[in-house]
Order: C-alpha cells, then sequence, then structure tokens
C-alpha cells in the first residue's frame, strides 16, 4: 500500500504571515513559552487552525514518560579529570542507547541541590553524582531513582561508588618525595574547608580530599616528619586569592622543598607560580600531582602523576548505574579502581 | 496559627520492611522505573498506603510545566574550549535563575539532533548549539523554542549567533609565519571532511573550519605561496590514525617549516609528534595555534596563540538567549567577537 505522500509543511513563519505577527511571537504561541496578550494569542492559534499546523517532528518527539536518559552532575566540568570521566559515561551509556545530560555544582552544595532538582524534574532515570560535600547530603539520601556515586564515597549512603585509591596513591606519592630527602612536603588542594582544619582530617568534607591527606600525612609520618597537618594549603583553586596563596607559600622562610598537588588544575597554577617566583623544577623544587593531565607531559621538565583510571572511574559507575536501571537488585557494590604513579622528571633530591 | 508539625517521614525503607520486598524494589515501584511482578508491585503500593508514605521533596519538586532551564549542545566537552564557553553561558544563567543542562555531540551530526530531541523532550525553554555541520540542519530549523548558535554561523538559520573573527584571525597568524619567511605552511584541523576537498571551500560543513581556512589561503596568497590548498590537513584530532597522519607530514619529504593549528587539542597532539620526531621549536619547525588554553604558556617554548574570547563567547550567547526567552522580539543578532594574537616563542625566521 502506497502511503500517502507528505503535504509540504506549514511552518511557524507561514503562522506568523497569516495572523501578521512576527514569527518570534508565533514561535512564543505555538511553543508556549514567553508571553504574549490574549488577542495576539487567539489570533496566531486561528491562524494555526486555518493552515493545519503541525508541530514538527521534534516537538512530536517530546513525550513526558521515561526518556532513556541518566543525569550526571559533576564538581567542575573545567577539569579534565571530570570531562574524562563524563566520556567514559557516555561511551558506556550510548551503547545502551541511554542519553546523557549533564550538569555542574561548580563544587557548591546548593548549586548541586539545585542541579539533581532540574535533572530530577526533567525525569531522568537514574543519577551519577560527584558529591560535592560529605557532611550535607540528605538531598542525596532523599533521591528516589537509582543513584550512583563517582570518584567520591559516602560512608552513609549505601548507592553503588566507584572510587580510586585516594590515601594510598596519597602516600605512594609521598614516599617518593621522603625517599628523594624531602623533609618540608606540602599538601596544596582546591578543596575549601568549611571550619577549621586544625589537623583533624575528619572535619574535611570531600572523601577525596580527606582520604588523599590522610594518605599524605601517613607518608609524613612514616619518614619521621612532624606537623604534616601544617603544611596542608587549601583554597588553592584556579581564584586571584589562591595565587597569592601559592606566592605567598613560595616565598616564605619555610618553603616546602616538595609539594604534591590535588589535582592538575592545582598544579598547573603551582607550575605557573614556582617559575614567576624564579624557582626551578626540581632543582628548588619537586612536584607531584594527581591526575596525568594532558600538559604535565609536555612541560619542561614533564611532571611525575598519580594516574588515576579516569575513563575507566566513569565508564564503572555508568555501567552500575545501567545495571540498576534494568532491574538489578544486588547489594550496592563500592569498587575501588588502584592508581599507578608515572615518573617523570619533577622530583629531585631534596637540598636541604 | 500554629501549623501542623512534621510526621517523621516515611521513607522507602520503611515501605520496603512493610512490603517485605528489598528496597531496589520498593524504589522501583515507588519511582515507576524498572519492572517488577504485577503481585509485587501492588504489595509495595498496599504498603505505601498503609504508612501513608508520601514521595520525598525532591521528588515533590518534579514539575512538568516550565523550568527555567536552558539546553546547551557542544561538540566536544573535553575540548576546554567549550568547557570554558560553558562556563560564560552558566554564569549569565545563574544570574538569571536559569539553570543550564549540557548534552555533548561529539561533534557528530545525528547524536547532535539526539541531544536536541532529549533536550527539548526535557522541556528545556532554550537551546544553544554548537552546529556538528551547515550542509544538515533541518533538525535546526524545526526547532520551536528559541535558539542561539555559539561559534559557528550558519547562513540559513537566522537566529542569535555569536562567533569569533576566525578569517581574520587566520589570515593575521598566517601572515606572522609568512612575514617570518616561512614558504611550506601546513594548517593541521581535527575537522573531517565529507567528500573530497580539493580546494573547495564551500564543501567544509563547518562555518569555523570554513573561515579560517580561507583566511589561511587569503594569508598564503598574499605572499604569492601558491598552492596553499595542498598543505591542509583534515582529521587531526586525538586518535590513533591522526598521529600517524602528523608522523607522516613530519617525516616527509615536503615537511612544513611552520604549522597553523585549529585548536589547542590539535595543537598539543602536534607539539608531541614534533618532539617524538626530534625536530626543534621554533628552530625546524614553527607552530601556532586557535585558543589560548593553559598549556601552551608553560611549554618551552610557550606557543604563540590566537586568543579568542571563549568565555565572553559564551556569555554572549547566553544573553541573546535569555532576551529572547524573556520575549524580546528583535530580529536575530549575529556577534562577532575580535580575537588577539599573543606572541610567545614559538615562531622562529624559516630556515629554509
Amino acid at each position: 500500500m502506497k502511503r500517502p505522500s507528505k503535504a509540504p509543511s506549514v511552518t511557524v513563519s507561514d503562522v506568523a504571515r497569516e495572523a501578521k505577527v512576527s514569527k518570534a511571537t508565533a514561535a512564543r504561541v505555538l511553543g508556549g513559552y514567553g508571553t504574549v496578550s490574549e488577542m495576539v494569542r487567539a489570533a496566531v492559534l486561528e491562524a494555526a487552525r486555518a493552515l493545519d499546523y503541525r508541530p514538527n517532528e521534534l516537538a512530536r518527539s517530546m513525550t513526558t514518560g521515561r526518556s532513556g536518559s541518566i543525569g550526571v552532575v559533576v564538581g567542575d566540568i573545567e577539569n579534565p579529570f571530570f570531562s574524562l570521566a563524563v566520556r567514559g559515561i557516555s561511551d558506556v551509556a550510548r551503547l545502551s542507547g541511554i542519553n546523557v545530560i549533564l550538569a555542574n555544582s561548580g563544587e557548591d552544595v546548593e548549586a548541586e541541590k539545585n542541579a539533581i532538582r532540574v535533572l530530577l524534574a526533567k525525569q531522568v532515570d537514574g543519577l551519577i553524582v560527584t558529591p560535592a560535600q560529605s557532611s550535607e547530603i540528605a538531598h542525596l539520601k532523599e533521591i528516589a531513582c537509582p543513584l550512583a556515586l563517582l570518584d567520591r564515597a559516602l560512608p552513609e549512603l549505601a548507592v553503588d561508588t566507584v572510587t580510586v585509591d585516594d590515601r594510598n596513591a596519597a602516600l605512594r606519592a609521598t614516599r617518593i618525595l621522603t625517599e628523594a630527602g624531602h623533609r618540608r612536603i606540602a599538601y596544596v588542594t582546591a578543596a575549601v574547608l568549611s571550619g577549621d582544619f586544625r589537623g583533624a582530617a575528619s572535619r574535611i568534607n570531600t572523601s577525596t580530599v580527606r582520604e588523599r591527606i590522610l594518605g599524605f600525612i601517613e607518608g609524613c609520618r612514616e619518614a619521621d616528619i612532624e606537623g604534616a597537618e601544617r603544611n596542608i594549603h587549601f583554597g588553592s583553586g584556579r581564584s586571584e586569592s589562591a595565587h597569592a596563596l601559592m606566592q605567598r607559600l613560595l616565598k616564605s622562610a619555610e618553603r616546602p622543598t616538595a609539594i604534591l598537588a590535588s589535582d592538575s588544575v592545582v598544579a598547573l597554577e603551582l607550575f605557573k607560580a614556582i617559575r614567576e617566583c624564579g624557582l626551578r623544577i626540581p632543582q628548588d623544587i619537586s612536584l607531584i600531582t594527581f591526575h596525568d593531565a594532558d600538559w604535565t607531559s609536555v612541560t619542561t621538565p614533564p611532571i611525575t602523576v598519580i594516574d588515576q583510571p579516569v575513563y575507566a572511574l566513569g565508564k564503572s559507575v555508568a555501567e552500575l548505574l545501567i545495571r540498576r536501571l534494568k532491574g538489578d537488585d544486588r547489594p550496592p557494590e563500592r569498587i575501588v579502581l588502584p592508581t599507578t604513579i608515572i615518573e617523570r622528571m619533577s622530583v629531585g633530591p631534596s637540598e636541604a
């Protein structure tokens, strides 16, 4: 049987012309957004009826039911760590015919709550979140759809979680520095501390940050370095204040001879600050960072890094979530992926 | 009047216990996802009624109407160009209380169509898109909500558009190379050409790629360099094949003495390939790239770049879109933002 040939479709422009309004006005009425007067609205709808206007194919595909989509809320989409993890998630989702929509929390828990609210309102089937804080998680506990955590564990939240062995990684990196003779070692992180640290790692609200700091402190203790807690520097992101903080650290009398950076964004800022201060890597200062970011292998010298399986992290968490979406009922899994250290040229012997 | 005190809320776990099923099963029934038998479903719903279970706050905030959200479809979220533009968009949207949800096309037009379909189904109020192709845009023409284009113009699509002066930027960068005496200059882009180039820039489907190539060719012609078209190399992204392509280019007898790279992802791959081939920048080969990516200032030598106002690009396009959402009816705007060239140390005189 021959299907009826498709009539040339009536467009929004046609309706606008018929109703003697602008295309934008017609689109607002037909799309149901913005505000127009009731008279204009009536004229446009009348014209649409007269011309037998039908919403286009994309509009027809709008459904209010299940979407086959998952929402992902990451801490900072500009951090290559997260964009690479998102690629891992997306590649797995695509194979299952599931769409990924993304929102950015900017590491702010209020923004995170808002992003989750929006994605749930958009009726995603499941959520992957990198929680900005482990102290404020009521909004995560309330989520009724399947939830999985990426990169950061929450002991109180029994959901599928994929992290890396942050503590052990920091411990091993710190050992590399202590074995090279360093005693004044700083740990520098972009994380902002709410309240006073006073050496109490339990006060740190993000599991990755806490675990890495615990590994760092353990590494210092093994080498009989006292007061490692005092050499932990928070708030060292991309901001002006962070830059000032780094300059102060590098120019102080008690300047560290080695630094462990919590991520590649922090490390790049440190690299620039070290150069600006006229210091050389590794002769004056040694540097190791978490995340094998692109740039770490092209600097002079190239940087020793803790290589996290970031793509696999995204891939694994998506696989766990999709298994839930398909009805899997097993108890939540907590997967911890191993890291490796890529030794390049940024660690030298301590001069001290 | 005193409001009734809130009863301790009944959780999914409570319902699960009452219905004698797992929490995951209860969540599936109450959340309306996954599959369970009719008997289990009935038991869970009965338990929920008995306990007076009410969906949590987040679930209550789910609405099907207007959301105050815009959808953004970018070409490659792993390219720092796009993640920075997204920050510009997000910062503007936040000020208007509008949420941003993101999808990635991976520069594939089918994925782009799908992402747009999903975002429209999620009832975003407006869309910002970086169209993957300018030859296949029927799906963009069909969009009924306000649409704005980021970074890439489509002559046939009269919507708000913000781009940079790609052609002029490429022309000026090429002039820097020709004025340094270079004659064998290559243009290297990640863009994949559908069909044969044969020097016809009109066959190039992405406006930024086309405009930059036209600027490059114009710069070569000004310096009486013939056959610049033959020195344009497509398909040089992050893949294995791209790496092989770069190696071939750098090892050929007709090796270019200078390269203009279309973006910082391509340029980083080139930088690595140049080093692997034992060539020095700028003594053996000069390099300029589009986008002042983080890493370009920390290499030895630092790289001369075309600095695009990427954050402003995102900011401007979001401002235009939000104006539409508020009912602005003016004709579409096409804003072209200027670029500047930051001269660093990667351009030397030609040895030839």
